[in-house]
């Protein structure tokens, strides 16, 4: 550290997908940024990114790191080592780096391999954003929980046995990470009975936003950005009209 | 109906507290509205309508709901009926109503009591919000669930039991609706021993935000809006410096 003011780590939820639910703060703090990070596929496009691109003022540093997707984690690790060591020569510097996170920054968001290698050295402030558990919720238009449902929410990759005994006992479930697990998990909700109360989304809030009731769902190549909800239990509630 | 075109209900997620966490989708369209509902104590105060006070333009007609804090169903229930009968009026009338829903309308949120009653015959629209779960986990400085954790969100009125049942099995837990509650439910955390991994929070987001380790929490008057986050096990994250 040098004798200046360190800058501040900022982890920016920039909400599901439409720009317009970006929240006042993190516009507010990503237009003040010096520096701008988020993730991008090896071939460079950032997702992240692309939700503001309408509102940085230019002029920005920017930071993209790619991170491959593999499913070994040693290459990722890689990757966020190299970002990290590069955003803390900024904020040494005393530059402010927003990174922009897609939801929101904890809720299963990447941004915490970067706060795990850099909130011991610098401060950081996490602004919470529109996650896509309730973005989902709300372009099916049907209540995720209420009173005293239990929600559990299950990534994909979980083995079946766990998922079917979980699903047993929520009042109401969302399975996020969808991907190439969906052929699996859509066999498990039938074979449930839960497919009846059940929605598989994919990029909510997105003009090209896709939401179907599961038991008419079909084939689907599930990208990573899809989620099935499963309803509640007890009164139906019904898809508002248009 | 009359032969004017309907107006809409909106149903605008406001955030967790700080008027900042709006998004730009629902500060719109709040602006744009004809009519601001929001539901209020009985003695008048409304914590949705104080987020966005500062944002109101002027000269929209105010539509509170004064629903009554009783265990009983039938009062309130009383209460959005009547609420939904005042807003059928606007909306048959061609103006939409925005209901400002603490958070997001669709995560226990009680905008669904005027859905249910009103989705049948208008068209009706969900702008989701940032949910006081990722707002908790945010002013705690922790990540909520990372890769492949079940989360589950606890509503603290379900029975011992079952809360004991999904704490066992949840890599990590929201306890919401804490309220008079609270005490039970640090007992049951200190006896399962998770209350070295757990957080509480009150009011996140507001300049009296309360945010404490549960282990050093003591006795705690806790409001309805608070929150016992249960961090996930594994590796350990550390506070973050400020």
């Amino acid at each position: 550290m040098t004798g200046r003011h360190a800058g501040r780590l900022w982890g920016l939820g920039v909400g599901p997908g439409d720009p317009e639910l970006l929240t006042l703060k993190a516009l507010r703090l990503l237009r003040a940024a010096a520096v701008v990070a988020y993730p991008t596929l090896e071939e460079g496009s950032s997702f992240a990114r692309s939700i503001v691109a309408g509102f940085l003022p230019g002029g920005q540093r920017e930071l993209p790191i790619r991170v491959p997707m593999t499913t070994e984690r040693a290459p990722a690790q890689r990757a966020y080592d190299a970002a990290a060591v590069e955003m803390a020569g900024h904020l040494e510097a005393g530059r402010d780096v927003a990174v922009l996170c897609e939801g929101d920054p904890f809720f299963y968001g990447s941004f915490m391999y970067l706060f795990g290698r850099l909130a011991e050295r610098f401060p950081v402030e996490v602004v919470p954003g529109v996650s896509s558990l309730t973005a989902c919720a709300a372009v099916v238009g049907q209540p995720l929980a209420a009173r005293n449902d239990s929600l559990a929410v299950l990534p994909a990759p979980l083995p079946d046995a766990v998922l079917r005994a979980r699903l047993a006992e929520a009042d109401a479930a969302a399975i996020i990470k969808l991907g190439r697990h969906y052929p699996r998990i859509r066999a498990l909700l039938e074979a449930e009975g839960l497919a009846e109360r059940a929605h598989y989304v994919e990029r909510a809030t997105l003009p090209e936003q896709r939401l179907v009731p599961l038991a008419e769902a079909g084939e689907v190549a599930a990208p990573y950005f899809s989620m099935i909800l499963v309803h509640r239990r007890g009164e139906a509630w019904r898809w508002p009209k248009d």
